[in-house]
């Protein structure tokens, strides 16, 4: 059984998954595409092999030919597209954010509940990343006892010129906080986020960062996020634990020995260092939507929890206090 | 367009493959299959959506819905399939060996150049694994210069009882006698076979074996097979250029710091250590065939050669002597 | 130019520092010792060619066959000895810690500074580690660009019985602080101590630490105390930089391929770990003192300032607080 | 007790050991020199506390005052000073080689038989560097099994115009020969040299060579020397053994992070690599020598057996043939 997917918005990150699902992973088919530019949606539609063009991403949730709808457009329309995706009782993937606001997180996961039935998995790819999936396996198979200390380093080379202090925070760092949720297996508490000397690379902005998170249990979780260390694309993980560490390995794969030295190369970006992971992603998506036993991936919960704990960590930006972290209840749905 | 692909030969092989055009990888329907052994066929095609069942390999070669081939049956019987293939047209890709002898592969090619196109393709799949593929591309980069020696490693943790003398050759450094010839690009013209020390865990095996190889333009490869090495299976490669060299990396994600030690995992099998190197394989020989603009992967002729090389292998083997490898005139179709 | 040392205390360290000047290192002769027990004394005296026995330290440092002076007694002792060496104009190197109370360090250098030249040398022998040098070359040669952060962990397998929480503090991380004061070449100006979620192989021990120091120029620092983590004596530093990052290697020598995975070893304890940094550490000394151009080891001033540093440490971790550390002018005998 | 030692030879090397001996290990004093050139020797002569010259190397082996004797001198002068010194009962160390050629090194050995007890070590230095050693650790501990292979990489940046064909097995793989001997603990029996496609970094040379030996037992030995690889001074071993592998490991103390790549240096040549182990040998040596318990570094049999092995390897370079090696039979004195 082919899975009918509907992609709203058709911009580059669109496409892109547009191009997975038809080229990449088996078993879906991009059979509608909607976006506010029509030309594009239009355009994209011409390249593929059988999908109509609508024009409003309510019409496409609405197509009886849409099995399954995937969000890809602004930030701020996300609400609406998988609010009216749950209630159409149709899996909806979104890519983060979930909403921009948490009270726009909350909306949907109202509505998810109210439905009865996870229907909405968040775009935190990480999940599906397979250093990522070998480090959550050493934890949980106790490989170095139990977490009691965890250290992610989120190292870009360099950030656009549009890159803002905040965005250290909701755009680098909150993958940092989703991926240390899911390996760990408990919530954060509480977040001091302190600046370090700034990089000159990075003019007057505020880089690097340390920020020191707590767990529910006590676990300590450092992150630090370096974007204009220039080096090259380099994500670090490393558990501490009660009887040893476990951290995820450099991914080079060919260790060169010339002029004077001997290494592995470190990736350049972000679509190197992490293609793989969103084709599987998508491929575990397809197979789970169409077996329909019920999603495994990031939720609604997920979403609405990375955002709590990047309006605490913006807010301890500013005022350099620790911040705690209120989740409040965890709707029964997602336990 | 989707593929639409008949399987012959649904043994263990067959099956996994099946299930990788099915579920893995994009673009490829299976629509028919054959086997010796027809109450199996009819097992597999039972688990598909929409697939015949053919009595015999010539008939689901000529059945109007099949576009492509694959080989997957017992190993005398690959010439006879891959010629029909080769005769009706059609794309067929066919397990290693290619023919259990370099006449039946001399045939293949005869029939194909006969044909006037390339049809065939062989499953080495190691040209498809990351690793090997960022070691070719350090190799023709340039980052190392010009090879001179290549050291191929070939160890696996522990061989089946019916694992005989010559299967070290024919079995196991078959691949490496492939990869290298890739890697560096041109053809090998002698090997020399030499027995160390025998290891205790091998019982009356030779095992390990120390091969040498030269290349035509004077490159030197080392080949070492070690069969019965207990702790794991681990695939080494090593290209000596004029600068500096090249070596696959260590494939284990995960950095354990524990129990007094700091490393990483090495594979147990060729199943973990290959698995992806088979998904890329068969995507993009669907592609290609798909694309019509021609294969590129391991053709007859690298299928032929490979199997002169064993032969050579094998006689200095049992001779001790430095044996010189003739593949004679390669066809231009090949170049 | 044999240097005619005389040794005040002759328990583990003092026998092992005679071992290494008798032995070990070139151009020194042990003449006189000195312990509060006159038997070990005249024990360790008899097993050397030519040394006297002193009742008192004091005697042994008024000898005029005496060049200089190591002392190794007992904490509390320190202070007594090293301003009697000054007084005497004998260089004269100190153990850790240089006095048990920032007054008495404070003393010390005031009587030195009274002197008027430089005649002590505390040992701290991290700087004189390999591994550590060549950290601090990468540092000052600007590979990575100014440093931004520093991560120093401090890992053992376990600790005595009588370890007691400020120790984490006061005998562990001192050693931290002084070797960031060191690599980076400036002072540290706050301290934030955190405890993760207690090591239950520690009993009731909080372990492990986090604490984040603050330099002059805004450097954060990260020193990890983990005492009871089993998988060894695991001393790690990163500097992170505008440009890139620079961090200690492991030390295993050989790389093991066994049991599924490859890897190196770690130093069981500190002895393994820091025997050679000791040997370095003397033969420096001994030949500044020899040749008289003055010494640069570390100084009353670093024994001081890492007193300092461990007082405000201790302070945090039991109010919570950010401490600020404040050091005072630096004398100018020390700059 | 200090060893009172005469040095003949006093050129580049015989200054650095002269070096060594007065700074940095322990328990030895210069007390005599001897130069064919004696303007040189009374130029180092100065230099020390208390030195005579001699004119002869002879006078120097005869004076009283001399305990031990080391010879850096010329090559073809070297059994010469060692008989005398052997006749004399004097300790004599020996730089490489023993002797130029087979016949000499026999006169040596028949002179020390003779004499009734080992007075000869030879400056194979591998032996005492501390990466070797934790490999014939691993080795002797049983870590892998028992050996069954072994690969020496002998690779240097470039050479000097004046080195020759044959210098590859006499002056560089002569290391790899007597450091094979000590970490497997048998003799070698057979060699055979390939030249690969040559590098042109090396103009008409014959490099890189790979030559293949084997043991009494059966062990394969697979020395690569590669002498113009530009990337740097780089050696090389793992030993294959029956239940996995042991191997030298990179000896860079820092791992950089930069320029897209994350790894640790390589030496530039064999004086960064090896000082440590020039210190450690002589403090040995001069140890043993002391304690008159007998010496264990290098023997005559050794200089006789590496000398032995290069003849047949230099006979297998210009023949390309196998090579049996014959050390007739090993004097008691050496067992």
């Amino acid at each position: 059984m082919t899975l009918k997917v509907g992609v709203i918005g058709t911009g580059m990150i669109g496409r892109d998954h547009i191009r997975r699902l038809t080229k990449v992973v088996s078993g879906a088919e991009v059979v509608a595409v909607a976006d506010a530019d029509e030309v594009a949606a239009k355009e994209v539609a011409a390249g593929l092999a059988n999908a109509k063009v609508h024009a409003r991403g309510e019409d496409l949730i609405a197509d009886a030919d849409v099995d399954a709808v995937i969000v890809c457009s602004w930030g701020p329309t996300h609400e609406q597209y998988v609010v009216a995706a749950v209630a159409a009782g149709k899996p909806v993937f979104c890519e983060k954010p979930l909403a921009t606001t948490t009270d726009a997180c909350r909306r949907i996961m109202d509505a998810e509940v109210a439905h009865g039935r996870r229907r909405v998995q968040v775009g935190f790819m990480r999940r599906y990343d397979a250093p990522y999936r070998a480090l959550k396996h050493a934890i949980d198979s106790g490989a170095v006892g139990a977490p009691l200390i965890y250290y992610s380093g989120h190292r870009n080379a360099s950030v656009p010129d549009h890159y803002t202090k905040d965005m250290a925070i909701v755009d680098t760092a909150v993958h940092d906080f989703d991926v240390t949720r899911w390996l760990l297996g408990e919530e954060l508490s509480a977040i001091r986020v302190l600046a370090a000397k700034p990089n000159s690379h990075g003019g007057a902005l505020q880089d690097p960062l340390l920020m020191i998170l707590e767990t529910e249990s006590g676990v300590l979780v450092n992150v630090e996020t370096s974007v204009n260390i220039r080096y090259g694309y380099d994500i670090r993980g490393e558990v501490v634990g009660e009887d040893g560490t476990a951290a995820l390995a450099d991914t080079g794969q060919v260790v060169l020995r010339r002029a004077n030295g001997v290494g592995v190369g470190v990736p350049e970006d972000w679509r190197e260092r992490f293609i793989a992971a969103y084709d599987v992603e998508f491929q575990e998506w397809i197979n789970e939507v169409v077996a329909g036993t019920g999603l495994t991936g990031p939720s609604s919960w997920d979403g609405y929890a990375a955002q709590v704990v990047c309006d605490a960590g913006v807010k301890a930006l500013y005022s350099g206090d620790r911040i705690e972290i209120d989740l409040g209840a965890k709707p029964a749905l997602y336990s």
